[in-house]
This record gives structure tokens, C-alpha cells and sequence, in this order.
């Protein structure tokens, strides 16, 4: 490995490449809820996915964002909310559910092959082969609303929807940004370019 | 601290606070040239700063972005740059320089106080008191042409055009996108939440 001196020498020594499979492509246009359908592909624009709920190049600040007042028009940083199968079917393993789909979730992707999705560090690439790239905005921090579907879902278990947000936390996926527009296609692979942290990591200690 | 187990049980727990002191604000308006001149403030919207040379939703991908085809009209994640006070001296002490100016870089802010600026990671807020936000999209990879600036000015200094490339590395400041517009004003505080990194260097791990 390298040394964090030589990290810079060219952006792709920067990053650390990763691969996964898209496992299923979702879309949010359902009329008052933020549950998701499987459909074969979307297609990109810089604003997000056309007709998902999650659309837009701005949105109004919540709960995720304290250092705003609630409400405040912010960048949208959460066009596309991406979840894992390992993840998820970690977080079902953890409630006592025989599944989790990522359409309860909201999830716009499902991928295989990339365990630790959730740790992605923000500023890292999801690339297609089609040429589409998406930024890595960071976790997508679990709220309390899947966890209501989930026990809608699920009667007969107790406390889901006030067990789904701690035992979520860290393991329920990522949001993205679109980078570069494109289609996003069920059975496509994703090449992901993680930035390199070493130095990251000297700072926080400083 | 906390362990990583709880670093998300609020947004505000999954950051580290730090702080700084905007030194100079600078826009990059001089037909021709990405050299900077001091103002006493900025009025941000969502695509930076209007009428500098970097002002845009988006722009087209270069050397700093391998993984496109030259020339891809990619989201502009490089809307203002930042340098610091303390890695600019650095720089110029190993550059045999009395000094490194902010303009010579073509930053638009510089600061003091974040000795290791360059190392903030990739979805770290900038925020000032009047309420606008900036989000840290990472380090700005150092190219040829501030060295090229700063030989012009020091005929007599061997090889610096050369020199300021690797010397730069890792101390040349960051790339920010406005997350809320707003003013930037000469002399107004920072304070600078950083995205907590212990779970995702686990994932570099993996």
C-alpha cells in the first residue's frame, strides 16, 4: 500500500475500487407514500429520478439536518437512497422478520456484493457502464416511518417501528447525488471508487 | 466518547464540531486568469459564487476526474475553494517562499484555525453565523498552473513551477458545493461539523 503522501499523485490513486451488482432499480411515484416499486431502469437527470419523490435539486431541511432552521431550502442531497442485500437482510436477521424489502425502505437501488455499504464514505463514486455516476452523500440515518410499515406489515411482532431505528442505524444504506445523468439498470454492475481515508482519519485526531 | 455503535443516534452526534476564522474572501472575476482578488463579501446562490470563473450547476469533467470522458458535463462539485492560512505557509516554507498567497491558488476563501483543512472529509459543513452552508466535497488536487502563477512572481527561484504539484499535495485546501445560500463575509466564524469516520475506515478494512 501506498503511503497517504503519495495518496494525491492522481485522482484514481486516491480511491479504492469496489464492485456490486444492482439487484433491483426502484422508483418512489406512488401518491402519499415514500414506498417504492421495482421497475426495470430510470434515467438520471442532475436534479434525481423524474417522478420519484425524492426529485429535485433543492428540498426543505427536517430532522436530519438541526444546523438549519426546519424547513430551509438546502441542496438535495438525498436524490437516491441505496440499501444492500447483506444489510438488509441483517436488519430483518435483527427484528426477527423472515425478510426486508428495500421498497419498504424507500431504497431507489438494491445492491449485492458490497457488505458495508452503509460505512461508504461520503464523496465516493458509484459508477455504471453505461457511464451514469452518483455521489456517496453519506448514511442515510434511519427515521421512525419504515418502521411503521414494517409493522403494518408485521402485526403480530412487537415494537418494529420503535426497534427499526436503532437496530437500522449504521445498516440502512446510503444517499447519492447524480454526478453524472444516466440510466440506472437492474442487472447493471457498479464500479465504486471509495476515497481514501488515512488522512482523514490524522485529522479527526488532531 | 461515544462509541461508533451511537454515532447516528442524532445527526448532530454523528459530527465532531470544529471552528475557524474566515481571514479572506476572494473572487476569481479577472478575465482570463483563475487568480482570486479580495472582496469584503459574497452573496452565494445554489451554484456558487455568481460571476467567478467557477460559478456553475455544472461543469466540464478534466484531469481531476478520470473515470469520465474529458469534456462530460458532470454536477460542479468544485463551486468555491478553500485554503488555510497555516498549510499556505507551509506550502511556502517548503517552496523557499517569504509567502504563498490565497489569490496565486485562486481560492475564494481563506481561513485559520483548521491547520489541517485539507484533510476534512468529503460531507463536512462549513457554516457561518448569518446562516449559509457549504459542504466539504474534498481535497482540491493540485495543478500545475498556481505554480506556474507563483514562478512568474519568483523568476529567480528554481523549478517551482515544477516543485509546487507534489509540495501542494495534501495542503492545497479543499473544493466546497453551497449546501444553504448566502453571504460569505470577511472576518465572520466558522463552524466546521466533520463527518465521523471511525465506521468507515472499518469499511476501508473490508
Amino acid at each position: 500500500m501506498q503511503s497517504p503522501g503519495d495518496a494525491l499523485s492522481t485522482p484514481q490513486d486516491a480511491m479504492k475500487a469496489l464492485s456490486a451488482t444492482i439487484e433491483a432499480v426502484l422508483l418512489a411515484d406512488i401518491p402519499g407514500t415514500f414506498v417504492t416499486r421495482r421497475v426495470d431502469r430510470v434515467d438520471l437527470d442532475m436534479a434525481g429520478i423524474p417522478g420519484d419523490c425524492h426529485y429535485g435539486l433543492t428540498r426543505r431541511s427536517g430532522g436530519r439536518e438541526p444546523m438549519y432552521p426546519r424547513g430551509t431550502e438546502i441542496r438535495n442531497r438525498r436524490q437516491i437512497s441505496i440499501v444492500s442485500v447483506e444489510e438488509c437482510d441483517q436488519i430483518a436477521q435483527q427484528l426477527g422478520l423472515d425478510m426486508l424489502l428495500p421498497e419498504w425502505l424507500g431504497a431507489n437501488l438494491l445492491i449485492s456484493g458490497l457488505p458495508h455499504l452503509t460505512q461508504l464514505p461520503a464523496g465516493s463514486r458509484l459508477l455504471l457502464p453505461g457511464g451514469t455516476g452518483l455521489v456517496c452523500e453519506g448514511e442515510n440515518a434511519p427515521c421512525r416511518h419504515p418502521g411503521e410499515i414494517i409493522q403494518a406489515l408485521y402485526p403480530d411482532h412487537p415494537q418494529l417501528s420503535r426497534r427499526f431505528v436503532p437496530i437500522a442505524k449504521r445498516q440502512r444504506g446510503i444517499v447519492c447525488t447524480v454526478e453524472r445523468p444516466g440510466a440506472l439498470v437492474a442487472g447493471d454492475h457498479l464500479r465504486i471508487l471509495v476515497e481514501r481515508l488515512e488522512w482523514s482519519v490524522v485529522a479527526i485526531g488532531t
